[in-house]
């Protein structure tokens, strides 16, 4: 199938990249079908409906406004969505000639994504059985855009080489998936997994890297050239770094329990992060002849630690375990940028833009495992009765958990997460593979001009202004314009 | 008059765009004013001084120090904070060669504005009427920094074309008659409306409109060289697009109800945004020949969806409604770039630099008649009873208000908004065409070069330092530019 | 001694700046020192141990999880976080060509830090007498960002001359010396300090002039043509000023009393700074023949009012008062920039790369003053007798102690603050000069491309990718990177 769309394509000269129908189709008719969905099931929850509000206070003696969950999570909900759309991306603003679309389309598809995943984890884990309604409040908004992470670290695997429509069916299905493992893993399982290594991390890379796969293009390197960072895209990409890396201790913390739970996340979080940044620096300064560090490690690797303690985040796992965990993850992801990207484009052919393998894949399941063993090693002398109870939920029917059972469960979790990116994404990535969504030829990728209109080149910006009155230089200047045009034309 | 001043300007041949004196004057008079008035007015209100706070937790019998307004508030306040100094100011960095003006000038007014906007706001609204002071708290930074959004939505439409001196007066007026009719329509006229669609947004747009019209400058086009913008600078300016969008959420709720009303706003605006970005988008994509995306309207009509929520945000406008909002929003916005802008500037003589009118006047104004109607038709068993009353503020001298009064005072309240704008700025205006200012020739408008020390080209950047000790390879790299020059014209 | 140390670098030629052992070494080696210390010292607090909580919250009668400590402090940790990160990380990105190094290192060197720091000031202020562990919670990891704080201002003196390893030097010693004069300040003299104006500031602006001072390059002109900025790098420096600005109210009212105190150190802190913003362009533009602004004293001088604050803003210093001391500290830190830089450098051999000296130093000095005097004017009229008690923690062997000596004793806390910047600074300063640390030349400084990969010069961009399909460009462009290597290199 995939020979006959090349073929299609190329029988056209140049494969169409015109979405000026299919990107305006595919955003009003799933808008529109948000709305009446939304019309039909999502209500506010409790804490957010005042009528609820007041009865529930009575009902449940609630004396102070402060009570409200929205206290408790609202501002880790802030630093969330500034992860998920300034941090990632912004991250993906590193190539020279694709920072409008790495900025852009992480913008849409997460704000089609979040709507959808209000839906989806609602028809999974809040539907009501009386009143068929989704109560949402501020801990689903939270939810929604832990849902949209995962197709945007997918949208990483894919950066340049796909089209923004192909990015929403990416989500439309990257968000499906997640909503369905998700349920599996933490309902049907009942993993702990707060800040989302198995069900985000592991999920979302193994997605992205399957559809990349999948859509393998044997004459990328015609598109070399813009396939690199300039001095400042690489200065965008670190904002993108630093937030992620500075929110995400809210990131793992966000649904953890009231109470210890946040702080106890956040702690843990923080310090692996803090790790992972000194053995990133060490790895990269040792892979280069001189010692100079990579900017591409540094943007990445740092940030392994956060993603590698999504799960045991919210567990007594000590202060010096979560240094370790960082110290490990950061060396083992910049090995990933140096040798098993390069390993992987080579032997499996598969094209990893922003080495999501190494970011997210890789320390997402690790992360998972970490979680396995120290929830199979945890017991009342650490966390006392009452506090293994609370911790691992082990209430109703998982009244009778042990903690050993627990970490084989989780252990299971991270491998149900990983076997819903693979098939999930070799799905979806031959869906992508229909000659009709606008996606770039080889010889056309990571260039905005695609799919933006960008202004004209920098070098005008050098030209004193003030030569515009002289009429030489401005015929002269046509010529140039006009002449270009013709090259690329020809 | 105008002639006048412009007869006037010309005579010296150039316009005197020296600020050394009138600038440093209004700084220093204005601030040591700001002091003396601070002196006899402002004081710590009751949860900010110590004294009062120990006096209140007993007399209210507060049990627990996180009931203060600052745990209900703060992390809302900051988050307002960033959308006034990074969001507006990095929005206005999009130009070429104006980017220090767009986010240093706004960094300027909004540090004069909000404390001159505790004076006002306060003089109107918790002035004690024994001891004539105004006590200030949390809740009071957040109104100063709404205040000042008024005065830097207006600078949107100014942008590049007044001097920084015009736009401390622009500031003055502004926040001066935002207290006025903000006095007007939440006091006397007792609207509600907690994230400004009137009050901010409509006020501030047609404040800016009409002082751009009043300050016409039909030779403008010799400055349109400069009047766009380049790759990076879009790039800020993302960054400012998008920690607007991020935080709107809590400037709709920052100053709502304590409990629940403040998880509504919230929710209501984080599901408005996220409709706009996908209708702006698709309008955007459906403009352009090849369904290409244009930077300006995903920079500024995304955010469309946050501005029309600004009165209803509180009310029980269901997600559905809130996703309605931002859908036709998104729409409206795009279309106003491509659209109404050009054709305002063409036959209403209005150049409006930022386009304001699709991003603030028209969705101000719709968010305001949204807020109407929504409150129009609230009633007791959406609300209850209890829940009537505390949404709207039934109580006082309105405890006799119904929902359907209601809803025609608040469209009352947006035309009043409205009026203030347009009456108020063409007086600024005027004001404003006095030949003193140091505003800018119609050549030499969009130009940091005007106002700032500008660091000498980045061309310099590019030639390797050591290169300038050597004659030989400075005859070198010349020969290649022109090469270059050369190839390109061929 | 540093005769020698020249001589023997000039020996072989250029300074051998290969830092492929040394850096790697030393992350690795301190890396695993911190989890071994972490192991053996570090345990959660009572507040984020799952067990120690539930036993805390029976004890001693919590009712609601909202009364953990988490809730009262996590936002504002959340901004101090990003002010360390973001805020100096890229206000050093200013230079041409240094920004790779300016966000980089001292992202580095942070998150070294903040693990030392945990360490030193648990041992200091929080070790366990009985178990010998130190308890870590929310509030720790604020002031280890605090304590962090005082070696990245340090950087600021050193910007462009250091190698990454004499950073990680400059921290290791600066946060030592940061955790023995803050107990010596804190706990022996019994200051408050809540912002750091004294600890953090007076001590670290010090602490790199000193170091700065003993590093003295006479050729350092050599390397002039980098020491500069360009159009866009002074834009990435605006993302960190104005994060720095903005949560600089935060930083202030970080680890004040629960209550009263956190909203009045936030106001006193927003007006300070407001008012320094107007003085600073005032200054600014007046120094200007033509009256335009200068982007170093926007940059840095407007945040002098929040670096003043840092003592006085928990107390009842009056919103008036606030913006006095702003108003004073923009005048003084602009013409710091103006008169003083330059000054010391030709008179006292002192190179200050960011001005450190007028932003941190100066005001940090004045700031423990300002804290002096109105501590010693605090009186139980406007205090009351138990808010004096509560804002000046007059209790257990300090209950006798008055207002008046009080002041006394913040001002020997400055004084000492000052004294170990100094004689710290002085010594670190010769333990750097060793010829061992990879330093570059001095002609090399202010440079990327001695640590970092730097990706290819930003002209390829502008060449129309098309071109490069043709031969006799590709030619003539490997020629000038060749000839460029042979210069470097002869």
């Amino acid at each position: 199938m995939g020979n006959l769309c090349e073929c299609l394509g190329n029988f056209f000269g140049r494969k169409n990249t015109n979405v000026r129908v299919s990107l305006p189709a595919v955003c009003f008719i799933w808008q529109i079908a948000m709305i009446v969905l939304f019309g039909i099931f999502i209500r506010y929850d409790e804490e957010s409906d005042v009528k609820k509000w007041l009865e529930l206070k009575k009902s449940a003696n609630i004396t102070s406004n402060i009570e409200n969950d929205f206290y408790f999570r609202y501002p880790s909900f802030q630093d969330v969505h500034v992860m998920i759309f300034v941090g990632f991306g912004f991250l993906m603003t590193f190539l020279k000639r694709y920072s409008f679309s790495g900025v852009g389309f992480n913008f849409l598809i997460a704000a089609f994504g979040l709507q959808w995943a209000l839906l989806m984890q609602g028809w999974f884990h809040s539907l009501d059985p009386v009143t068929a309604k989704i109560s949402i409040g501020v801990e689903s908004m939270i939810n929604a855009d832990f849902c949209c992470a995962g197709s945007l670290i997918a949208m990483g695997a894919l950066l340049g080489k796909v089209s923004p429509v192909q990015l929403m069916i990416v989500t439309l299905f990257g968000v499906t998936l997640f909503a369905v493992e998700e349920y599996i893993i933490l309902d049907l399982l009942h993993c702990r997994d707060a800040g989302g290594s198995m069900v985000i991390h592991a999920f979302g890379g193994y997605y992205g890297l399957a559809i990349s796969w999948v859509l393998y293009r044997p004459k990328l390197h015609q598109s070399k050239s813009l396939n690199g960072s300039v001095y400042h895209s690489d200065m965008f990409a670190m904002i993108g770094t630093l937030f992620l890396w500075m929110f995400w201790p809210s990131f793992n913390s966000a649904i953890t329990d009231h109470g210890d739970g946040q702080p106890r996340a956040a702690i843990n979080t923080y310090l692996a992060l803090a790790s992972s940044v000194l053995t990133a620096v060490a790895i990269s300064s040792m892979s280069q002849k001189k010692g100079k560090l990579d900017m591409v490690h540094i943007q990445n690797a740092t940030l392994a630690g956060g993603v590698a303690m999504g799960t045991a985040a919210e567990f007594m796992i000590t202060p010096y375990g979560s240094l370790i965990v960082g110290f490990c993850c950061g060396i083992i992801s910049t090995f990933g940028y140096l040798f098993v990207t390069p390993f992987l484009e080579k032997t499996l052919k598969l094209q990893d833009t922003c080495g999501i393998h190494n970011l997210h894949a890789v320390p997402g399941m690790l992360g998972g495992f970490v979680g396995a063993i120290v929830a199979a090693f945890a017991n009342e002398d650490v966390y006392g009765k009452e506090g293994l109870k609370r911790v691992f939920d082990f209430e109703g029917d998982f009244a009778n958990r042990t903690p050993g059972t627990q970490g084989g469960f989780q252990a299971a979790g991270t491998c149900v997460a990983i076997a819903f990116g693979l098939v999930g994404g070799g799905i979806v990535g031959l869906i992508l593979r229909f000659p009709i969504w606008g996606d770039p030829a080889d010889d056309n990728c990571f260039d905005d001009d695609v799919y933006w209109e960008v202004p004209e080149e920098e070098e005008e910006e050098i030209i004193p202004p003030v030569l515009e009155y002289n009429n030489h230089m401005i015929h002269k200047h046509q010529d140039i314009s006009e002449s270009n045009f013709s090259v690329e034309q020809s």
